[in-house]
């Protein structure tokens, strides 16, 4: 931060040797870790996968103005409430996603799930089955979401005495990772303080009052235990569990397990961990479409899901032949509640947040009805516009090829991680070589202008000092019920569920951190005018 | 046990893989890990020392006699009483050394620093300077000692119906270890026995009530705790902290971790680790023998230090030079309480186990006076003997040399760490080859007979499963206050403070854990008749 210039300062041999073993013993000693990459450690080292490591950190929690910290918290729940609504209004979210359908195939093939499950829906309310029908409206329309919006702060390039404000990047509604480990780097950069391991010289910057505790491991637990609590015990007598749905292997297994742990301990939920291509093998829908789950290690025994948690499934990379598009069928026709139900996870893609923030855009107001809470909203929201014919999307044309107005853009496809974004005054460049017909299959948004700040990384057992960028993620927790499909819903549980800081390499530097080169961080709250 | 040949049942790989996949995350996740062996890890794929594995932990819980646990836990009261009267009995403690200074060059080197101090400590008396005795007197004779009892049950091999009951192997008067970690694995069995991961045929076996709870990470901390607060803040206004002793480097880190973060956590006590190497660079002793202790990363800063814990210093091969003894030294003269102090740690030489437990000794009486707690410890003793001319050693030496006798015998040399143990039909040629003059160095232990059972250990990411043995250590705190040298003492702080199961391979089964192959493990409690 300009503020700040000596921030993090540089420390003798000694003071870092002391600051560094302290984290290192902490950090294994709390399980804020992660399994080595394989370039860390070879698979023949370590056979058995029983090595872990302290989880990329930095070493001093990042400077954050407090206004922007209390501004992205305070909008935490209208997001709940914003996507929750969106994910239950199918007919507006089915006119987003068709507009991609052609330029994503993963996107199509989600709502191809969708489709089906709706089908057969339908296909059951005009069956004479009334008991079943009654079932499946009474179970079917639970939802949780545990979300993740993530911001950066924002200074005004034209008005360097603007206040800063936090700006969206983007919103996840599937498998928003971190929050099992962010709890504990909070607590970490907390430890740090109070063993002195940070210099004296800092103290009128880094307090305890100064670091905002994470209270996302207990917060994203509670979303998950109220929503097994709602769908209640089994009709036919089955124990109950929550499963995990996990890529496997998964170096960041403590981070999901810090999650499971507080849901066993606090609430008393019984877990497992499915990984994602075993859904077919090891689960199976009953008549009613509940889904039964047996464990390989108790193959006899049988529980009912009342909660498929998805830490897998969000990339077009996990679908690698039809039989995980069945699985991920399975899941979605079941009676489970899904976290995230197909219908939430489109919620969260690119194109979504383009039309909510497109400059003028009607449909903010459309989902969040209270003025105030949707101008909170919108306020969070950097420009976002279509490249297509539409009006905005003229604005948009202009504003691209223009090498005065491009250099505060980024140009993004808006296939789900997929392509490379464009920066600034290489778009007008670009857009020259695209056929026009290619423009719609991007959008531009305006450049969020983080401050410039640095700090130190430690990551498979490396330091990395230099330029870095944060970003500040709010998780929230949702559950609602659909009520008619087309966007009523009840809202049984709304709220906050912590924060996380990610930190990465800005490049800024010469000789500095690796651009990219990511750790979780923990805020240390400044005032700023 | 015989009662339970089938303990622990053989897992097919599904149930193994689910058990030993749990067992990893979460020990990972709580901590219960050591830094990889450099056999495991070379120290150029870890230049750092980042990298951490599972501690070596049995996949299961021993099985254990209740019986046996509780009549272990019932005296723990009465061996902190005991041995902080020994080490209170200078004058007693004074001829057993004497016997081994001959023998043993360690043990004659800590005699010669308790004389030195012990000295200069007359010399003050002596001296006119009368408020500064007093505060002498008043200060250095605070001692606290966290011990640990360590038994293996044994059932008389000459009636086979007898119930079995616990015989002390060894008493440790100085740097107890993992009681950080046996908090630890015994949360991490209940754990495994919660998730489903032990067979539901071991469900009339493995239950929570049978897993009993191990309290030394609390309970060592509060021993700590109270330590600190009876030496009070520093007259001289400092800021006071408690120093861990350490080797350097120490694998075995998180094991004093633990006991260090609650030590913090629970009693806001400031904590350092200390190298035993550096002790005369980082701390010195001011004018009222006061030890201060200015921490290499912030060498401006001093603190006052009401306790010295030592986790190093136990054994010979760390006194490399005499700037070792001259640390140790410094530490013994100064005003911080020792755990423990130089005669506290002589008390816990295999000698004094000798003479407290040979037959018919006298010495028990002397140090518990009460006799139903004397009767109560002494039934935990396995008779030892001397190889002396003494009575006893010549009773000694008739069994030691027949072999019909000797079969229920181990000879153990005298001095601390030194040498191999001679076992039962082995002894008597040994003594025919060793000059009659070398005997006294050895004492003759009966062999304690523990149940044959089995176990799986998971170390170093390699699992073994076969016979192996368990020794149940019991941690007892214990904070005294020496009132003449000669015994008297008003004992402050007495408890018992958690359990430690340490198992480790027999040997007895081809292909089985190798001996000596140890891990730290947790009780079953089991009722036998």
């Amino acid at each position: 931060m300009a503020a700040y210039p000596e921030y993090p300062p540089d420390q003798g041999d000694e003071q870092q040797n002391y600051l560094l073993t302290s984290l290192k013993d902490w950090s294994i000693a709390h399980g804020l870790a992660v399994r080595p990459t394989i370039a860390y450690v070879s698979a023949e080292t370590d056979p058995s996968g029983a090595l872990a490591t302290t989880a990329p950190v930095t070493l001093f929690p990042s400077l954050f103005p407090r206004v922007c910290f209390e501004q992205a918290k305070s909008v935490a729940q209208d997001y709940n409430e914003l996507y929750s609504a969106i994910a239950s209004d199918e007919e507006w979210l089915k006119q987003t996603v068709e507009e991609l359908v052609d330029i994503d195939d993963f996107i199509a093939q989600l709502w191809k799930v969708h489709l089906a499950v709706k089908q057969e829906g339908y296909a059951q309310v005009r069956s004479t089955r009334h008991i079943q029908i009654l079932e499946l409206m009474m179970i079917e329309p639970l939802n949780l979401g545990l979300f993740r919006s993530d911001y950066m702060v924002h200074t005004d390039p034209a008005n360097a005495q603007s206040r800063p404000c936090v700006k969206q990047v983007e919103f996840n509604t599937i498998a928003s990772s971190f929050g099992g480990l962010s709890t504990q780097v909070s607590a970490l950069h907390k430890y740090l303080l109070a063993v002195g391991a940070y210099p004296g010289t800092l103290s009128s910057i880094i307090s305890d009052a100064a670091l905002p505790e994470s209270t996302s491991v207990p917060g994203l637990a509670l979303g998950m235990a109220k929503a097994h609590e709602v769908y209640g015990p089994s009709n036919g007598g089955l124990p109950t569990c929550v499963i995990f749905l996990v890529q496997d292997p998964e170096r960041n297994v403590f981070d999901q397990r810090h999650v499971e742990y507080a849901l066993n301990r606090n609430h008393g939920v019984k877990t497992f961990r499915l990984p994602f291509g075993r859904v077919l093998e090891d689960t199976k829908l009953d008549a009613d479409r509940k889904l039964l789950y047996s464990p390989p290690h108790a193959p006899s025994k049988q529980f009912e899901v009342t909660l498929v948690y998805f830490r897998a499934g969000y990339s077009p990379a996990e679908y690698q032949s039809q039989r995980d598009w069945d699985g991920r069928l399975q899941i979605e026709r079941s009676a489970a509640i899904k976290c995230p139900s197909i219908l939430t996870q489109l919620a969260g893609t690119k194109k979504v947040q383009q039309v909510l923030a497109t400059p003028h855009s009607p449909h903010l107001k459309r989902f969040v009805p209270d003025e105030a809470r949707a101008a909170a909203v919108l306020k969070t929201f950097a420009p976002i516009y279509p490249m297509d014919k539409s009006e905005a999307g003229q604005e948009a044309r202009k504003l691209a090829q223009d090498p005065e107005t491009a250099v505060r853009y980024v140009l993004k496809p808006q296939r789900e991680g997929g392509g490379n974004n464009v920066y600034r005054k290489a778009i007008p460049h670009f857009l020259k070589e695209t056929p026009e017909t290619h423009w719609p299959a991007h959008i531009l948004m305006e450049m969020i202008e983080p401050p410039a700040q640095s700090n130190v990384i430690f990551r498979n057992g490396e330091l990395q000092k230099g330029g870095v960028i944060c970003e500040l993620g709010i998780y929230g927790a949702c559950l609602w019920k659909d009520e008619d499909g087309k966007g009523r819903r009840k809202i049984l549980e709304n709220f906050e569920a912590g924060y996380l800081l990610r930190t990465k390499g800005s490049g800024s530097e010469e000789g500095g951190v690796a651009a990219g080169f990511g750790s979780v961080d923990s805020a240390c709250l400044i005032d700023v005018d």
